[in-house]
């Protein structure tokens, strides 16, 4: 199936190119965007002159950031395309329940990928908790923004959602593999105070559940968290590529899409969405934040530059 | 059917308890609070042994500020109560979903309630602007918060919502009477440097719809919005009590339910809900808050003091 790429930032060139390049389902057909080319594919500076002149393109994959991508998504769905959409899927939740209507109003597909899902060990922990009752657990998702989001300072400006842009993936783990779903029952939100987001934040949520997520993290950093369940303890580090159940690397006994690697295994998952016209749109992480950004206590830092 | 209130306070003096004494359907059977009493009705200081000592109480309305609300509703839902839910229906929209899960599994009614759904104005504003394609609208939603929740800090703390608590009754109309969904594009929020919630937020939705949400407001109280549509112009006046539609007020036309008031015409629906064995939880006025508050940008303004 041919695919269009809507926004060639660092995301697209280190992730989304190279997962369409290696798969068998998808051929890079044209790209959208104001800057950035791939070699060998044909670029358009706009979405619509795009999809009147590549009606073979099937398939719109978004990954511009949150603000600017809804009405990206909505021409591609309005021209009769399928749509995927980069982490989180909007900048506001009223927004992606929009796009859900339209693609079910007009029977095609909507995903809203969660690639930290795809981890290698998140399948592993979400069948080893199925059915068991969780009583305590803890996320620590700590990095360096600067390494990770050279020069990007719309994460910064409202709807970019600071801190929270790596905290979902932290948050789209726990609600895939947690049997039961938890609520926010308390957060503190640390602005910097040249900025509108928050760089850090504490949250605490229902059976016992907390979460640390930090952007000032130099050195080493942290994508893990840990749960415990009916007496046993289930770790997911590097964020969620590596699985250990009671004090056990688990790692190896990955099977399936859990081998392909992230992004490739988003791809493989919209083919399948796609051939079966299905979609997928969970909402629960953006969800979390939504509730964190409304709940939150915020308290003012030092400013910090990019 | 017998019913408890939880909360005492301004609102259910003002509104719960008049309209629970005029209706057919409905006898107080107690109350739940720290500080407030209903003369002459049964007071509990925790809702565990009211429910205990009051099993032939078949519903459960509560009327606390939504930071405490959750634990209530569970715990009268796992006590097999229905149970109606002042607005906002919760602190978290994640918190609500649970309550609804619960609902749902148990085969018990929940009623996220919208007062001002059911003023006097609205149902005709949905019937009129059915099937129209709305050009453009402005809510204007201004008051004077230290008449309308005097002594009452919680709405500055985090989780309060600050000036959105009378925004989301404005919200509320919107999302009732628009015939195609509408989402958030921009937002300014005024914070007092001494708040956490905003004490003003300006909105823009799509379909060039804007909000103007001032709680600073002394003098004359503003509950009004306009909206036009194929050519004509709907005007909601006083907190939708009262409806002009191309220049002509039409407000005495309104029937059915519309004539009962706000709160005797929610304790009528709830009573229909529970013997029809159906729930009403409507989320979008509070998706609209949280987007607001996700993604505004926020302006620190002078101290305020209640």
């Amino acid at each position: 199936m041919k695919i269009a790429l809507v926004g060639i930032g660092k995301i697209a060139v280190d992730q989304h190119v190279p997962a369409i390049a290696n798969s068998d389902d998808w051929e890079l057909a044209a790209t959208v965007s104001r800057s950035g080319t791939v070699d060998g594919v044909p670029t358009y500076k706009d979405i619509e002159t795009m999809l009147a002149e590549n009606p073979e393109v099937e398939v719109v994959s978004l990954c511009l950031p949150p603000v600017p991508r809804f009405a990206y998504a909505r021409a591609a769905l309005c021209a009769g395309r399928h749509v995927m959409l980069e982490k989180p899927p909007g900048a506001t939740l009223a927004e992606v329940h929009a796009l859900q209507d339209l693609a079910r109003a007009q029977g095609q597909t909507l995903f809203a990928t969660w690639h930290s899902r795809m981890a290698r060990g998140v399948a592993q922990a979400k069948a080893f908790l199925a059915g068991k009752s969780v009583t305590k657990g803890h996320i620590t998702w700590k990095e360096d923004v600067r390494r990770w989001h050279p020069g990007q300072d719309w994460v910064f400006a409202p709807g970019g959602m600071g801190v929270f842009d790596p905290g979902i993936n932290a948050l789209s783990i726990l609600t895939e593999v947690l049997p039961a779903p938890v609520h926010l029952q308390d957060a503190t939100l640390e602005v910097p105070e040249n900025c509108q987001t928050p760089i850090a934040a504490r949250l605490t949520f229902t059976d016992r559940i907390t979460a640390d997520f930090d952007w000032r993290q130099e050195g080493p950093q942290s994508w893990d968290m840990w749960i415990e369940a009916a007496d046993h303890r289930i770790e997911l580090q590097m964020g969620g590529s590596k699985i250990i159940i009671d004090g056990v690397d688990v790692t190896a006994n990955a099977s399936g899409t859990s081998l392909l690697g992230e992004y490739p295994a988003l791809y493989a998952h919209m083919a399948k969405l796609v051939k079966s016209g299905a979609s997928d749109v969970d909402l629960s992480p953006m969800i979390h934040v939504s509730d964190a950004m409304t709940l939150g206590k915020r308290v003012s830092v030092s400013a910090f530059d990019m």
